[in-house]
């Protein structure tokens, strides 16, 4: 068993030699080799990026592109996208210009609460705490005052502290629900920070307090922000005629829009569709939350709560005509920050942000629906005319043929043969091989 | 506005010095030496990452780490991770070593079936369609023989095709669910061809046969794969006597397994709570999904709708004390590749394969599942004794120390400073400034 004690504090030299000596069996200067060709070269920023993690050795590199072309509410913008899967950003740009040319996007933000929640269980009188609480709550509030002193200067700060009864759940279970405002960052140590105060400060109160008795105490769980913020939620739409969708990849406006809103129709009513037809508006919300340094985690676990809050997952997008227009919208929570976290520490995220015109985070919640509503509208239209496979076999092969170091002759021919096959590296790789094969004997 | 035309087919200079004149109003010089910076030093390699994806400058590196002394069925692992969150790292490293001490963890996958749909309307008798398709599913079947038969070659292949009648929801809309056995590979592009096959076919047949009139026809809507996969699906538990638990943070073993459980069945019964605690797995989860080259979206979109199955979205692990024995358990579906797609072209990517033993696709479920369990492991633990903001605060802060590039003395002077304090990047300059300012006279 290759256990190993103290690792994190070997350096990183010596980690990779651990490394390769135990797991990859190969001379760790090879190794090292590999994996120092991903560093950034100079030295202090290399060690910022191994700052932000722990048992760092290299750096993964992911894609940086932009999709240019954005309109939204009048104001132009370029996005900066992270992703690795292909066609995301090809198709948010073609969707972009499409309705750039047609009055652009529309994005509103609907509100920008944040959630966190103490809990706890008390062994007592569930009357005698809500009483207590009632009388004490602003008491409780004020013992958090120099945390929340500064956010409060930037117009945030606590907005609401609510006190749940859960014992029909769970025995002896209650909760604080806490709403925040957190202004143009996401909020997490801010929020933890308020949560881990009213907890302790909670559990201190009563137990020196004379309404209760020694064994009416308080035991806090935990204290945590919630990444379901149902009322931090912000709205994306565009609209024109059906007449003006025009002729889409060969099909009439009025046939085009009758598929694209029945697609549409199907992620709403069928969950296995849905979680599809959502995943790809993620691809395009999360290349541009990667980007800005903020967590997709988060964004993801928040969004796909919220696509299941009527108990049935569903869509986030709905489209529809109505008296000869199309309209297609999409409405989802997201909290995001534009300052502080990654996005003030990772050099391209703030390069991201100066490209988005150094937006606060309302508009960066904008920008987010917009990204997942160009994806939506991508990906229904091809889904809907020429299929999936047609774009994405293209964007695989050309990746496959660039990875097996074929020529531009070789190119050609792997793309008419492989026109209407499965693709694999592997297929692709044997292909080229009994082409080379069948031609060397003319070469020699 | 800043509207352009066929930037896609501009080189990367060019797109750099068009972003640089019209949205970052610097010296193109300065801007391509900025996203320069990032590019990976052989031409030939950043090419590849150039065609990962579309309109590609530059390369966004994440900290690629790892986390030893996984014992998982009695093999043991280091995992590659790539997060940009602090502490997942090093929480998962942590649980990992208690429980490689502990006997490790066991991990079985329960099924590998993947998903598709072809969604199609149909306008005529649904009893006509459902006889005409039972008798002529392996006609149908069969049409797509030249696209499975490599598949088939390697154990998998169509394992099953269902006509479901959707017309209760919808008029008209049919659907063919198709299960898949895709091996080692995700299966995407296999499955998304396949049923695209099934789909033209299916139209085809019944349009040229005697049994339909001409009215009584097909129009396929979309084809498919769903990214929600709820049988294929892999289980990850760990277990030991309560007493074997040890002293955690403080917390007698007793005490800490009690309000370890309480914290997971606050996840089970609170939506708010729920969403949070499966967003931690996935910090884990994803961390190995993006190490491996596989699509996170595509797995986060899958394990949310999973959690919301029975109508209220829940938490994904299970803790409970039974007889003196501690358990937790991770249950989930995910479809992973370890051939094909980017885990064979991302450079990185084939690394991360070779430190976990080029794992089979069964074996990295195993794994994915046994990293989202020590993750879900460690965070309760920390959130349930110490809180979760302690290891959190500290690492943010030295970050932000380092990005200020404070000295030692001041490093030191600002963690006592900031020790009960929230903590921003702004707040720490602030405080730095003053710090110099105070001592400057003195060095003088």
């Amino acid at each position: 068993m290759r256990k190993v004690s103290s690792f994190s504090k070997l350096s990183k030299y010596e980690k990779i030699s651990w490394l390769a000596k135990n797991f990859l069996y190969e001379s760790p200067v090879d190794v090292i080799n590999n994996f120092a060709g991903f560093w950034y070269e100079n030295v202090e920023i290399q060690k910022q990026f191994d700052g932000f993690s722990e048992n760092t050795i290299s750096n993964f590199h992911l894609p940086f592109g932009v999709a240019p072309n954005f309109l939204i509410n009048g104001k132009d913008y370029v996005i900066p996208m992270v992703t690795e899967e292909s066609s995301v950003v090809a198709a948010v740009s073609n969707a972009a210009k499409f309705w750039m040319e047609r009055g652009g996007i529309q994005a509103k933000v609907i509100d920008t609460q944040k959630l966190g929640q103490v809990h706890f269980f008390f062994q007592g009188s569930p009357e005698k705490l809500k009483i207590y609480f009632q009388n004490h709550k602003s008491e409780l509030i004020k013992s958090a005052a120099d945390l929340t002193a500064n956010m409060e200067k930037r117009g945030g700060g606590l907005l609401r502290l609510d006190l749940l009864d859960m014992t029909h759940l769970e025995p002896n279970y209650y909760q604080f629900k806490v709403a925040f405002e957190t202004c143009d960052s996401m909020g997490a140590n801010f929020i933890n920070s308020v949560l881990e105060r009213l907890g302790s400060e909670f559990r201190k109160m009563v137990a020196s307090s004379d309404e209760f008795s020694p064994e009416e105490s308080i035991e806090i769980n935990m204290c945590i922000l919630s990444n379901y913020t149902p009322d931090c939620l912000v709205e994306a739409s565009v609209s024109c005629t059906v007449e003006d969708l025009g002729i889409v990849n060969g099909f009439a406006p009025q046939h085009f829009a009758d598929k694209f809103t029945k697609a549409v129709r199907i992620a709403e009513i069928d969950v296995h569709r849905a979680t599809t037809h959502n995943k790809g508006i993620l691809n395009g919300i999360d290349s541009l939350v990667i980007a800005t340094g903020n967590d997709f985690r988060a964004v993801e676990s928040c969004i796909h709560t919220y696509a299941a809050k009527d108990g049935q997952y569903r869509s986030l997008s709905k489209a529809w005509i109505e008296k000869d227009i199309f309209h297609l919208s999409l409405k989802f929570p997201i909290a995001l920050g534009t300052v502080g976290g990654l996005t003030s520490l990772h050099p391209l995220a703030k390069t991201s942000l100066q490209i988005l015109g150094n937006p606060s985070a309302q508009d960066l919640m904008k920008i987010a629906a917009a990204v997942g509503l160009m994806q939506n509208f991508a990906a229904v239209k091809s889904l809907t005319t020429t299929g999936i496979q047609l774009g994405h076999m293209k964007m695989h092969l050309t990746n496959i043929i660039a990875e097996l170091k074929a020529n531009l002759e070789e190119a050609k021919q792997i793309e008419t043969y492989f026109n209407d096959k499965v693709i694999s590296v592997s297929e692709v790789r044997n292909y080229l091989q009994k082409l080379r094969d069948s031609i060397s004997p003319k070469t020699i």
